[in-house]
């Protein structure tokens, strides 16, 4: 694991590192922020945090306004890349931004020639984890949450993984991949057109078929450019209702796709996040 | 003026414009955040944002995590670009980042080719703000902060204009441009090589030269790459102590020259310009 960069922030550390990913095949690079009194007598708990399309570890930790609260509150956050990289890692075609290197969907591939590379699903559950919990001043205790393509992986990975994540919440997530243009082309091309292989990564589906017991929070802005043809929330809420699961879904009027809508309401995730981590939750 | 983007942010709006720069003769381009309730029968003061080197407008709003306190502050934010632009106006003949575009250094060229457009200082302290004020619900009530070549350009036209600023502040401001690379590069280039003409914009020099009464804070990481050659804030201290000026300079050990350390003391200086600017102070 190799240092890349180190900045200063809130009392606290930012660090990006490099490091050979075994589930991927491939160097892979995360960022970590720690907060302050972080160490081996005081270990905090980890938010995972799982980017959209075309974002790699950098665009949550410059642009979401994350960090001040989460050194309030002592919580370490954690961003892994949005898919395996580098020349050796087959790639979209056409360059498309929604296929391929940026846009690993948070799946493990089957088909080739991308079951090679793109595992992302294992790495950001186990790999990642562990070298985490391996290196860091942190405590097994787990919550996760994203954007977008991220969202959807957020609501994938705490729902098939409660045992391993306190809450999940998500920003404008892809709800429903199997039934969305962003998702159809992901999920086709990583697993195979057998759509049966896709319900496994797809929230709505997922949330649908049991009762689950995990929190779910979810932010939705209806200015959002994707929202009816790409996220469709409306499918988590049908499904939420269906397996009689609790959810939380706020739909906010005026806020669009971007980062100014996740800065503007991240502290509340925050603090969802902390109240099941068992952190003292402190005002915005 | 002409709207480019607009986003929901924090209950107010982030909009970014273009229009035609009547100081610059080039089109200029320029953000503005305006918190909830700022209308025409309840205007807002506002804070001009002058970034550093290589930026444009997007850096600040997007990067320093300011705008939740600024909404709650009931405060606007206004970012220029950092220079002209565009395939008409003159550039670095070796590309380099830190002369010609990305790099106008907030002055009034006076050499060919640089004087036609590089204009920043008028622009800034006076065609930016008239179309702010005729344009958005806005008081006359202005502060002015900034970074690195951002922050030279807010003391320097704090420290010219107290008429028109209630308060100026920066962040690892270039502090002595006469007696730094970048200054000396920038200067001889826009002022030409006698170096009488650069004092008007070194904030040392004006800082020495008479007593100001305009409130002034000013920040700096201890751990900043450029601290030594470029930004010598002890020559700040020194001319302040000299005109027997009141100045604010906090050190802060481990902190560099990046965003993550603006975003980590960015609500303090946005309290210190409230409380100046008659706004109530909320906590951060």
């Amino acid at each position: 694991m190799e240092l890349i960069s180190e900045n200063s922030a809130f009392g606290g550390r930012h660090c990006r590192y490099r490091h050979q990913g075994q589930s991927t095949q491939c160097e892979m690079t995360f960022a970590v922020f720690l907060p302050p009194f972080a160490s081996e007598d005081n270990p905090v708990p980890v938010l995972y945090w799982l980017s959209g399309l075309t974002c790699t570890d950098e665009n949550f930790m410059q642009k979401a306004g994350a960090l001040k609260m989460a050194s309030k509150l002592g919580l370490a956050i954690v961003a892994p890349d949005t898919s395996p990289r580098g020349a050796d890692v087959p790639d979209d075609p056409d360059n498309a931004y929604d296929f391929g290197q940026g846009a690993g969907f948070y799946v493990n591939a089957t088909q080739a020639p991308w079951s090679q590379h793109y595992k992302m699903y294992d790495y950001v559950t186990e790999e990642l984890p562990a070298l985490i919990e391996a290196h860091f001043p942190v405590t097994g205790d787990k919550a996760i949450s994203g954007h977008s393509m991220g969202g959807h992986g957020a609501l994938v990975i705490g729902l098939r993984n409660p045992q391993d994540y306190v809450s999940v919440s998500a920003f404008s997530p892809i709800a429903n991949p199997s039934d969305c243009p962003w998702g159809q082309k992901a999920l086709s091309g990583y697993l195979g057109e057998d759509s049966q292989q896709w319900a496994q990564y797809d929230a709505a589906h997922l949330l649908a078929e049991k009762q689950h017991y995990i929190p779910l929070l979810v932010e939705q802005g209806r200015a959002d450019e994707f929202l009816a043809q790409q996220l469709k929330p409306k499918a988590l809420v049908a499904a939420a209702q269906k397996s009689d699961t609790p959810l939380t879904l706020n739909m906010h009027e005026g806020y669009d796709h971007s980062y100014y809508f996740i800065a503007s309401f991240i502290d509340e995730h925050l603090q969802f996040h902390a109240s099941h981590l068992g952190l003292a939750v402190v005002e915005a």
